[in-house]
């Protein structure tokens, strides 16, 4: 039995037809993921956006282990002259970043100010290759310590001039693999190996359909010889890149001398990788699963399962409270998915009943039920499945006990589906000459452009005019070589193109 | 059956007892834990230093949940507005801290220097009382949004003069406990509940018995009103504060403005409080656990419990190997003390086995087993217990997966009788009288005395002149009121001296 409600007022305003960035702060907001911090492009964490990160961090690190890396962690501060060893990564990165300069307050006229300069500033990390690079320098001597797999979990801080919450701010989380390798081929093995560990990631965890592929040099990370990526579509049909892998060549290994003694006595650099993904995929989650009524949490990481919300008009009713509680007991810790627990709230905080229903729709708590006398005495639980939020199913509660991963992953399914059936559809192929496809883009043209590019610079940056990029050339759902869709002249590969964040 | 091996060399130098503080950084490095970087005062936390923190975490966060807090995430940088708005915070704070004045670097003659000075500095958290306390501002409303339970992983910053490894670094990692009630009762109860958490941390996880008990007030934590702390006597008899809760009383509330409505319509300002454990834990561990040949982790946190070494003279044996992985896979999610799964590492590395074996032994792991052909055909294993290093015991393969949890709880339960002990042994109670104090302590006696205190600062700086501080007016292991130690003259109650880290 599934009852539909009546029409309503979506629980977002603006709508995402009416107004896509607008909507995006709505939904953070609403959903209490986020909020911008009075300190200039820094966010606050909430608990509901945060408990989301951590099962990113929970379920990616697992997968980081189980491919050999282990967890380290490197000084939050660099000294400027590490920045300056390697020249193409300053070039790019040494630009907005924290500058420490002096290492006491003292107060003067009642007011603190800055005391005690520092002979060398510090930079607050923007990304650890170059100090991470320091300590391999002294940890690698022979091929025995090589591979060298290493990953850390931390803040870095760049200078964002138009802060957006996740999707660009001056701090953010993130992890960074870093490795060092005694071959270029293992190097670049490793560096696919992560990148095909973000992308199932992203599709099996975050329920979020990409395409795999490698960046054209314009964007590859600052001092990378190689970038890969993986991008996803917003539902506004713009691209998000949602986790990069880089093989570094021995550009790095140079710079900070990262050297090594082979079986046969002679001393090379080492290769070395680095990779990383960050809370920026907390915006990804937002833009493909939100809709008009907040944010739809993708099960397999969402910190809470079901949601129970005890309904007690006149105070607290013990046969409703047991209920609750033995409901929640019987569900806990059955699993779904690759094995994960199923999570349990009971939320009995004191807020009106439909506050914190719309609460948990707004954060997209996949599985809601309210509990009250009637519930208790019928057993048939009114669940209303987040994927579809105006459906309540009728389920009988050792029903809705036995078969909660079901619909759990029946949920994650959908999701995946919608996404991907998105993904698809935006993927325009139609697009073959240059009048096209400024056309499409001049008319804020939603979704990606796959078609050749020559590999010219001067054809990348006429599409550039229009604000669209490469964003790479596909591994997978790509198209066939042909003559680029820009000069129309020179053959080249198949690439994406789209408007990004 | 067990043997025990000819006398040796110990893996660490110096000893103990030749020089301790040498010892310690002696431990610190064979065991791989962490090492300074060039970044003054920062360190390295190595695989092995993070695997232990990351045990830290796991399960002292599931204690942090089970007592209603949410984990949330805010702002690294501070502005310096927000530190000024409490004076004595300030006063106790607003000294040695990262200070951020520029947002760019800019290369000039070839140098990368800071540009774009900031309006306004902004310091490197060095605590987020400040900082939270801004967001707690804007949420709390009502008595129904309070308690507020809140809790942070973070790095932070105090910029460290005499910097030591784990001990005292300008950056470490830490948990940050930071909440807000309508009542000073309830905030009082909160800093009690959390304060004995990690009394129960430390002693059944880290195995370090403590003294739990409160601060006088000349060690409050800047800002408090009482501040609780749980110290543990290290093996040369100096105390080492491991955690600490304070009663922040209405302090912060009133600089943050954090008001709420209460039921009657009343508005007040909230009472909050803030607690925290950091990577000091670790120093702990090693000074309370450490021997002559290394450290010695307590099983409930150890990051491996039993580490295979393959012996494998002509390259890889299949039996070997086989023998190996089976005896891992069984063992592997074996359960011991409460809850506590098995962790196995087969370590297959290329260096010599018998580097390997120290290496394990530096490290701490607590099982050790060397498998070779003639254990594959005896499946007799030498199972060496880190408790007692010489000691090996020859355990049946299949006995070995059966006890192995009660091998594991034996060795928490030696290293917890082996600091009880010293504890008890430690807490001089036979110094009554200034000439006995000074003297027990000019002779760098090793221990706490436990004695009167009449609560007078003047007696307090009279013990401070030796470089003997009032650990903490006990709880538990206390002693009976009386004649002040120091002058001889006013009663007070029995309060802990020592030395300290």
């Amino acid at each position: 039995m599934q009852t539909k409600e009546r029409a309503r007022k979506p629980a977002i305003s603006p709508l995402r037809n009416e107004d896509y960035a607008g909507w995006y702060q709505s939904v953070v907001a609403g959903a209490d993921l986020a909020e911008m911090a009075h300190v200039r492009g820094c966010m606050v964490i909430k608990p509901w956006g945060y408990g989301i990160w951590s099962q990113i961090q929970t379920h990616l690190d697992r997968m980081i282990r189980d491919t050999g890396h282990e967890n380290a962690y490197f000084p939050l501060f660099i000294p400027v002259s590490y920045l300056q060893k390697e020249a193409d990564h300053v070039k790019g990165f040494a630009k907005e970043m924290a500058v420490v300069t002096h290492h006491r307050l003292e107060e003067r006229d009642g007011k603190l100010v800055p005391a005690a300069p520092l002979t060398e500033p510090l930079v607050v990390r923007p990304t650890s290759e170059t100090i991470i690079g320091e300590s391999m320098h002294q940890w690698v001597k022979s091929y025995r310590d090589l591979p060298m797999l290493l990953n850390q979990w931390a803040n870095v801080v760049r200078w964002e001039m138009r802060p957006r919450v996740f999707l660009r701010t001056t701090e953010f989380l993130w992890q960074e693999g870093h490795t060092a390798h005694a071959t270029s081929e293992e190097a670049f093995e490793e560096t696919v190996k992560m990148h095909r560990v973000y992308q199932t990631f992203a599709e099996q965890w975050c329920a979020i359909p990409v395409i795999p592929g490698e960046k054209p040099p314009s964007e590859r990370f600052p001092g990378a010889e190689r970038s890969l990526t993986i991008e996803a579509m917003m539902q506004d049909g713009k691209a998000l890149q949602a986790g990069t892998s880089h093989f570094l060549g021995q550009n790095f290994a140079r710079a900070a001398d990262i050297s090594f003694s082979d079986r046969d006595g002679s001393v090379s650099h080492a290769w070395t990788t680095s990779w990383g993904l960050s809370t920026r995929m907390i915006g990804a989650i937002v833009m493909t699963h939100g809709d008009d009524d907040g944010l739809r949490v993708p099960p397999r990481i969402s910190p809470e399962h079901l949601v129970i919300v005890p309904l007690e008009r006149d105070g607290p009713d013990p046969a409703v409270t047991a209920f609750c509680e033995e409901l929640a007991q019987r569900v806990q810790g059955k699993r779904f998915g690759p094995g994960v627990e199923v999570r349990v709230r009971i939320d009995a905080r004191l807020h009106r009943s439909v506050d914190k229903k719309w609460q948990w729709i707004r954060r997209g708590a996949p599985l809601l039920v309210e509990v009250g006398p009637r519930e208790v005495a019928t057993r048939s639980l009114p669940v209303r499945v987040r994927s579809n939020v105006d459906e309540v199913r009728a389920i009988d509660a050792d029903v809705l006990v036995e078969h909660i991963g079901d619909l759990l992953d029946e949920i994650h399914d959908a999701y995946y589906a919608e996404a991907d059936a998105r993904l698809d559809a935006g993927l325009r192929r139609d697009i073959t000459d240059w009048k096209s496809f400024e056309a499409f883009f001049a008319n804020d043209g939603a979704g990606f452009v796959v078609a050749p590019w020559c590999g010219k610079d001067e054809c990348e940056r006429q599409a550039a005019e229009l604000g669209v990029t490469i964003r790479c050339i596909p591994f997978e759902r790509g198209g066939d070589p042909g003559v680029c869709v820009i000069c129309g002249e020179r053959h080249g590969d198949s690439v994406i193109f789209g408007r990004s964040y």
